[in-house]
């Protein structure tokens, strides 16, 4: 009996549709961090498990992937005393759950060989044990782009510029949400919980999922001031352009040192912004907490307008990210691209371009050997001229190779038969118009020389 | 105490230069398939195990990575009466171990979408628990196209034609060896041991490794009969031109159907080739038997000239791929490329361009805040005109941000301070010439629009 073919629960294909849609957005963002000096690097699928473990909590620690003892360390661990703290710890690997732990574990084990500022981009899978559901899969790709090594606002800036500049390639209307960690270390000395700034960014981090009412609920439940309370509530009402907010929030913070450093670093980075043109889309949101602890300084988050989807990217600065593997203090800034996410927005704001355009440009009509044969020799001479071309592999009805043509968006067919051969004659038909032209040899490859080549997408 | 980082065995990062080098040779190889007609899938790192079990023999099997169970499974199997017998049972995912067992999964679960004939490329990872060694690790990248759904020779002459421009793209002179696995069925019966045509092509795919010596020694162990032995030897004295080649053949095989057959489609594929100057490099080897049991028909290996590093490429014609999957008799044919092994041979010759000129082209150099926020509006001039380009982040000493350019390879730096904001003047430095010219805004980026951006690789 045959195997019924499946996948692994949370998994999936790519089929070649897909896979356009992808290349696409992703070549958009490589594309853009390539511009601002970012260089790709990649790491291994599984890390030690000991690079991974503790690094994501406890439930982070639940959903990493491990992989199996072989081998003698197997079944010594299985024949043990004590399997079940045997096998746990004889297990020498784990599949990566992000990319920033491996980022760490890398710059510090390579770093005598970067160059610092280290600017890298990274676009790699990144698997979890997570329940599937609906976009959220156990195999996803994170597009990761960080500069370590330099604590200068500047960068702020080119993130935004990065994080305009992509969407607006992928023609998606976005809002780039900006906040400072330190403003929100700021409001809880104002709000009299200092001492409590992690559970008060916690609390926060939930007001789009449970609303204003679910906060103040959580917040009262955790014993918090009522100051801290109404505090959240005057937050949520901050509003007008980007200054008219900074100045609300300047008399909030005017007695916390931490608060008003933030305030300054956001209003450098917003004037910056301003005069580069990239305020239309940027938006500070005082109440935005992201989860990470590890964020000190300026906090992002994307979300497309218009749409029901979460946030299709994020990031921010942290002091230090490479502590826990000896290498103290090198600060950074990081931002991250949902593809999964990304690709359903465009989807559904029906926002690709053509892509099939840039697949096989002419598919040769197969009439029988001898004509294949001469087919080949002037497909080699369309393909040296940079034209994608296909020959159908089998002399069948010409409807089937037709519908070939059809199914995969290649455009034009030419039509070789032994008269054409003899006359030096070709009939191209252009599948969307159904216009056919009869040309000779030196007009076909003028044609696609001149008007095919340089189309579509790299 | 902090976590000296380390990487598990036999796997590596790959740092900037190094993704470079692969990007180039990975880009030459996909934009080739694409101009064939071949479209990009991907499958998930790991399948279901009895995906993979039972497809590698049973060296493959215990080199496959499996997953960890999680949970109750774990538990359960760890606490069961037989753990040795539960573990392994209870095993749900394994990493997989090539790509093509999971194409044969992907085309019978996928069928009803895909456009037959079905021309799939894909460059992913694999993972094999291998014993780690020069040039060989645990996760290497495979770059595969192949071609189902058509028995047509002409896909071994489009296959041909790929490997040819591949690598006459990088440079670097090959052959591309064929041969037939007809012909070595048919030399199997000429020789007496029809009967052992498995065991004979095992043999013969020693030849590289063991020499004839060796390999004629293995026959007569396993009791071949000496007019096997003499036959293997007049093989591999069999010399010339293609042509001259299969007409030595044409002797010995003629009392073999199959054989004849095997002669027939490998005398149409020479024919075709030398019509297209593909033959340069396409040499016949009767020889040539490669390992795995599936292949039927065209089998192809590659090899780079003077250079000592076996096999670049390999590949060949089967009948059945997806047979155990449920779906019966669909031919195919399909051909890879080792990543790793390009990279050094291409290293070994020194064969790379300049590839870092595909990176950042401008750097500016950074002289304080006020400098550095003019350097950002014109550097975002730049960028919109497509150019790479950077802003050192901090206002260091000069001789530290030229360092950063120069470790970078980045060609050129501009020196904005506040004379040169003052007279709209900027200084640009080559660094590979030492030259300095002093421009207006104008003059710039016409400089970098007419020169610099069209540059490159993509």
């Amino acid at each position: 009996m045959a195997i019924k073919p499946s996948l692994p629960k949370g998994t999936r294909d790519m089929l070649p549709d897909e896979m356009l849609k992808r290349e696409y957005i992703i070549n958009s963002i490589k594309n853009t961090f390539k511009k601002y000096g970012f260089s790709p690097i990649e790491t291994p699928a599984f890390e030690k498990v000991e690079t991974l473990t503790g690094k994501y909590g406890e439930e982070g620690d639940r959903l990493v992937f491990k992989i199996l003892p072989r081998g003698r360390k197997l079944t010594d661990a299985i024949n043990g005393e004590n399997p079940q703290e045997q096998l746990p710890k004889s297990v020498e690997e784990a599949l990566r759950y992000d990319l920033t732990v491996p980022l760490a574990r890398f710059v510090v084990q390579n770093q005598s060989q970067l160059i610092f500022p280290f600017k890298r981009y990274q676009v790699q899978n990144v698997w979890r044990a997570d329940r599937p559901q609906k976009g959220r899969f156990r195999e996803f790709v994170q597009c990761d782009a960080d500069a370590l090594g330099s604590k200068s606002l500047l960068q702020e800036v080119d993130f935004v510029a990065i994080y305009t500049e992509v969407f607006e390639k992928l023609s998606l209307p976005v809002t780039v949400k900006i906040n400072n960690r330190k403003i929100l270390a700021g409001l809880a000395e104002a709000f009299g919980v200092a001492n409590r700034v992690a559970d008060f960014t916690i609390a926060l981090d939930k007001l789009d999922k449970i609303g204003l009412e679910g906060v103040a609920k959580e917040l009262s439940e955790k014993n918090f001031p009522e100051k801290a309370i109404e505090g959240l509530k005057s937050l949520t009402q901050i509003n007008g352009s980007n200054q008219e907010r900074l100045g609300q929030l300047e008399i909030l913070l005017k007695e916390s040192e931490l608060g008003k450093k933030g305030l300054e670093e956001l209003q450098f980075v917003i004037e910056a912004c301003e005069n580069l043109n990239l305020n239309k889309s940027l938006s500070i949101d005082f109440t935005l907490a992201r989860g990470l602890d590890y964020y000190t300084g300026t906090i992002f988050e994307v979300v497309a307008n218009d749409v029901q989807m979460g946030s299709i990217g994020g990031g921010g600065r942290y002091d230090d990210l490479t502590g826990i593997f000896g290498m103290k203090n090198l600060p950074g800034i990081g931002i991250s691209f949902g593809l999964d996410r990304i690709q359903m927005v465009l989807e559904e704001k029906d926002l690709y371009p053509d892509l099939k355009s840039s697949s096989t440009q002419v598919l040769f009509i197969n009439f029988g050997e001898r004509e294949a044969l001469f087919s080949l020799a002037l497909a080699k001479e369309l393909r040296d001229l940079d034209v994608k071309t296909e020959i159908y592999p089998d002399a069948a009805k010409i409807k089937k190779q037709m519908d070939y043509a059809n199914k995969k968006g290649i455009r034009r067919v030419l039509m070789i038969g032994e008269n054409e051969i003899k006359e030096g004659k070709f009939t191209l038909k252009d599948m969307e118009s159904g216009e056919q032209q009869v040309l000779g040899k030196i007009e076909l490859l003028e044609l696609f020389n001149t008007n095919e080549s340089r189309y579509g997408l790299h």
